[in-house]
């Protein structure tokens, strides 16, 4: 730290009001001593002048507590993941806790590196969200690395097996059901999802919902078809270029985020198909850039703000305990209508 | 901190060898001391069984320094900031630093309590985007404040004319500079600015530059109208609406962020106007959202993430020092030609 960045401390009020360190410390840390009303004045009212703060990392350690919450995140540049941070800060503001933030741009090795760094740095709990490209396998890792490091931790969004602490999500089963049943209501039976990776939990619930949905219609699961993308505008492209060429008569798409539902719209309205009139396409998430396009898109909202603000709730208040109260809390999704899907009536 | 997130410490590892507290500590700091090698080795080896990690918030207490750098900012959900956020990030984690992050949501109030805040965290320096809403007046409030606490600090994007440290920045005045050059050079006359708040100095910079643009091609600046927004989207559908009444000879529209733009060309496109063919628009920050447009728009790009990137260096290397070396770094705008402004050749 540099010379110019030193904090006035209890030495220099002392030295100022020339008495002893162990009275001072006393009076200005509020503590039962014998000494005078006009004295105690003098000494609040020269340390005020002083500027004098007690410093925090200092009575953190003495107390055994930071009120730091570290979020570990892929990258805080995606929408879902900046509006996570929004509700975790925010609630951790209320509480007069702060937010350490790490990015892992999608690297398991660079997660692992974080979990670490949050934990050298002392927070009281990670809020982590598993890169995409984490597997079960990996997962587990990052738990026996905070089960090592003895820190609270909550995994947002997606789960794993091995997860014994809490999870806070959008109930993704009933997310894909939704987007599915709708789909169906208007007489889309040909359906292609453009899942995530499919070592991912999330991506398996989305995709169990479907199957409910089905099953509730009386369809067949097996007219559902599958391809795999990454999450990204770009795989959402190549999902699109590869549906024109193998499956033609595909009437409904549904892409697991909006960055691929938008990547695939354009692939198709460059390729002369009008959306919703010969496709229609339901992304999720419900990013902001969804209400911009030449046809707005219709959607999956996920609470993101909502799943960070109880994420650091559960955290702060405690609720938490590493090995043993398992929580589990499940956000109810929300079906936003727009343009990109052709209904049965009009 | 819970019992269960205890670390292990120096006297648990000592009990454990049954040597002496000073000895252990000294081993496992690497001082120099009187030893046997075995000892020093069964040390060693204990500690990590034991998974002994030096405590870097005790560690930083010695030294006087917790390599925490402060991010204070309006709202994290704005492109432009996540991408700050990122370049941040990254430059904090790759010296081995870390981020605490606060939203100040436009509040001046807040971006207050916030440099408080981060300041009784112990950060070793803060970078600072002041809030739309902050006046200069409200900004040496920021200023002030921070040299009170002793904390170096960069402003960002906007400056200040109390601002005694130092600042990075794209070049605004070269941005608006550019948008306008280009406007001209497809012999658009008649510009509309839809301006941020005309308090912020960056507001006053981007005007600087249409000036520039409109004396070196010799035209009259007085034929530049301004209509105030507020950087939201619903400031640029309100500044539409009020050019469709009051402005019909417009022939060009310069928003000074991409959100305005945004909203303007969906009022215009709602009232019939073909962009560009009737009205050419062109935005400032390239929000990703811009590509997706029915018309995709044409815009100054912001180098958010290098600006984060350059004032974490600048502060991890200690190049910012309190009331000393200003360092004014001004980084050169890039015109995104897309598709909606008209050109004289097509």
């Amino acid at each position: 730290m540099k010379n110019n960045n030193t904090r006035i401390t209890i030495k220099q009020v002392a030295e100022e009001v020339g008495l002893s360190i162990t009275i001072v410390s006393q009076v200005l840390n509020n503590r039962p001593c014998r000494v005078s009303v006009e004295k105690r004045k003098l000494i609040i009212n020269t340390a005020r002048k002083m500027n004098y703060r007690p410093n925090q990392v200092a009575v953190g350690l003495v107390k055994g507590q930071r009120n730091l919450i570290g979020l570990a995140i892929s990258d805080i540049r995606n929408g879902f993941f900046a509006d996570l941070a929004k509700g975790v800060e925010d609630e951790t503001r209320k509480n007069g806790w702060n937010l350490l933030l790490c990015n892992s741009n999608g690297s398991h090795r660079t997660e692992l590196d974080n979990i670490q760094t949050l934990a050298d740095q002392g927070v009281s709990g990670i809020i982590l969200n598993l890169s995409s490209e984490t597997t079960e396998e990996m997962g587990a890792e990052c738990i026996r690395l905070l089960e090592k490091e003895r820190i609270p931790y909550i995994l947002v969004d997606s789960d794993l097996e091995s997860n014994t602490s809490g999870f806070v999500s959008l109930d993704h089963e009933m997310g894909g059901y939704m987007a599915a049943k709708y789909l169906l209501e208007s007489a889309h039976k040909n359906l292609i999802c453009i899942t995530g990776p499919s070592h991912l939990i999330a991506t398996r619930q989305r995709l169990n919902g479907v199957r409910r949905a089905y099953d509730e219609n009386g369809y067949s699961y097996d007219m559902v078809k599958r391809i795999e993308g990454k999450y990204t505008y770009v795989s959402g492209r190549s999902a699109a270029e590869q549906i024109i060429e193998e499956y033609r008569d595909a009437n409904a798409i549904f892409a697991f985020n909006d960055l691929m539902a938008i990547g695939a719209m354009q692939v198709f309205q460059e390729n002369g198909y009008r959306i919703p009139e010969d496709l229609s396409v339901i992304g999720y998430d419900d990013n902001i850039a969804g209400v911009f396009l030449p046809t707005p898109l219709s959607t999956i909202h996920q609470p993101a703000e909502e799943i960070g603000k109880i994420a650091a709730e559960c955290l702060i208040n405690n609720q938490v305990m590493l090995n043993s109260q398992e929580r589990r809390i499940l956000l109810q999704p929300e079906l936003i209508k727009r343009k990109s899907v052709l209904s049965v009536t009009g």
